[in-house]
């Protein structure tokens, strides 16, 4: 909770449920992880939380955006921000879709299988292309899974592939999936791109730009590795595997940017006793997965909470969202401490919420208006 | 698909992806139904598909409305539907919400804790109040959980207070499950709620109005039972279970009335094969979990889907959607059988999709539109 964050809840006293994110902890985050890695370009994953004052703060520092869609290309372009900077990283595009982008000046492309490839060919020419690969995610609680990245010898083919069909190959990209908490999570996907280096240096296509992905953590309720941390351990691997031909780096970071500039304002709506349920205390708050909090699907995350009861004596709650619908439970399996003392209509606020909630919300599932952003 | 449908998409030929909805299919789930259960009123849960077209056909054919939330009791009332005509069933409620639609002329209101009991005494005086009761949802494609309903002991406990505080308790309510497959999968809550309509009698506090839920499928893959046989078998647990005291009956269906109306049009963005990935062929679709098909949950609901192929010899695929989230991907653990000759560029059909989709879609997560419905 900062100061700024507090005073804004204390005079604008806005309609719960709420996201309020404070810009100044944006611009933070992104001179820390900048002044820890600083040969390397950020590129903000903007699908992370994509309001235009988040995307001007960032531009302001000097950013340059990924986007996953047209559409998040046009909302980038929109703020002035030059085609130079954006990358278009999703790996599945229509090919209508690349011919708009390229039309709008973009020229930086990932892929990973060969239609994408021949779609970028035609559609891109002589764009630069990156080529992703699979990684398996291990230490990250939202991890990646196949659906992303070829094998490390398709990766080779297409590359060499890439030049002939005219584009520019580029390198390689991986993401070690979503809040990376082991800080030498990076370590076996560099190694991985190493090999790719080599392999296409020694065919004559060599690559210049090794693309680290995300998974950049922000703290929920267990202490993460400080991205100093991580960007030394990085350097280490760069180092390790690379030898003296160091590539051009370039980072995706969302989550880490932004997670932790944001607290969702919610309310309790509603609360059912044990004995009422013959089970656990059920809290019902005016927000659940619907409403923004889709990253509590499997219980994947798991964020801090406070109310003004803080300190009290607490008990286990299991914690439902306002829908009919019964999925619509966030903590059941492994139920929340919350204070005794709660009670309906109390304010909840859900920290670290900055990323990836206001856009995942649903457009109005049983009636409930998506989640509304304030940025201060 | 329905000759509306396929002349809609023949001639409008409109931007993949989109949900189409045959009105006259909904018509006509409605008569089925009406006609299988003559005495029972029919409240449509709108949460299914707020569509204002769909509930101009369904106020049309005489329906009732289930609302979740005070916005939908709104959307409701703009179409001139009156308050009588409405239920507010949801049974987690903000107390300014129930003041709200007590204001607007709501008198049907759920409850299943003592804490909604209290907020519904002071906010929605003299209101006749149902009890909702836990039921196991064995059955059930999309069971319920504890989250809604009370045990049998406090309902009888919780309707006498109701009395008590100047409420008028008119009966029970359960909800056997979403997409309830069991034709006999009402027997159950229905003996219950007898037991508590005898405990109330005696009790000096009759009720007459056992609410039957929701729960009536809709056909995906598998076959299911006909409504009329549903209604056959509910018929008979009344008399078995209630005597020649027999309860007025509402219920509330969704699914059962716009699943089968609609149809929804997607375009294959990719196709990776199975040795890129070093698994199975991924296939991936312009829509996804984020986009509309959040029901693919767990692999819950399996669709049918259709393609120019149909007939054609057909591989396992691993079926996506077009996000940057590893979530976003709908069927793996069972991969569905999809047409070898299937290219990027075809149009899928994705059947039985009108309920539960447009409004799960999210506001704009990577950047991608919510779900577009037309009503044909």
């Amino acid at each position: 909770m900062t100061e700024r964050i507090r005073t804004f809840l204390a005079t604008a006293q806005p309609e719960s449920p709420c996201l309020i994110v404070d810009l100044e902890v944006v611009r933070e985050n992104y001179r820390l992880l900048k002044a820890s890695m600083p040969d390397t370009a950020i590129y903000y994953a903007i699908k992370a939380n994509p309001d235009p004052a988040v995307l001007a703060v960032l531009n302001e520092e000097g950013a340059n955006f990924d986007c996953a869609s047209l559409q998040e290309i046009r909302d980038v372009m929109t703020l002035g921000i030059e085609p130079g900077s954006i990358s278009y990283s999703n790996t599945i595009k229509k090919e209508r879709d690349i011919a708009a982008a390229f039309q709008l000046g973009i020229r930086l492309f990932a892929f990973d299988c060969r239609a994408e490839l021949e779609k970028l060919a035609r559609s891109a020419p002589g764009s630069d292309v990156i080529c992703r690969i699979l990684t398996d995610g291990a230490g990250a609680d939202w991890p990646l899974s196949r659906k992303f990245g070829c094998t490390k010898e398709h990766a080779i083919m297409l590359l060499q592939m890439a030049a002939e069909r005219g584009l520019t190959p580029r390198g390689v990209s991986f993401h070690v999936g979503s809040q990376q908490t082991n800080a030498d999570g990076w370590d076996t996907a560099i190694a991985d791109a190493a090999d790719i280096f080599r392999s296409l240096k020694a065919a004559g296509t060599p690559l210049d730009l090794l693309n680290l992905g995300g998974g950049f953590p922000t703290r929920f309720l267990n202490d993460i590795p400080e991205v100093a941390l991580i960007a030394r351990n990085i350097d280490a691997s760069l180092k390790r595997h690379f030898g003296n031909d160091l590539p051009r780096t370039i980072a995706e970071p969302g989550r880490g940017l932004v997670g932790s500039a944001g607290i969702i304002k919610a309310e309790v709506v509603l609360i059912a006793d044990n004995d009422e349920k013959a089970s656990e205390r059920w809290v019902y708050l005016d927000i659940g997965k619907f409403g923004g909090l889709a990253e509590t699907m499997d219980e994947a995350i798991r964020y801090p909470i406070t109310t003004r009861h803080n300190g009290a004596p607490a008990a286990p709650a299991i914690l439902a969202g306002p829908t009919c619908d019964s999925v619509d439970v966030m903590y059941e399996k492994t139920p929340y401490p919350l204070p005794e003392a709660l009670a309906i209509g109390d304010e909840v606020l859900i920290e670290s919420t900055g990323a990836y909630t206001a856009t995942y919300s649903s457009v109005g599932f049983n009636g409930f208006a998506p989640l509304k952003t304030y940025a201060v």
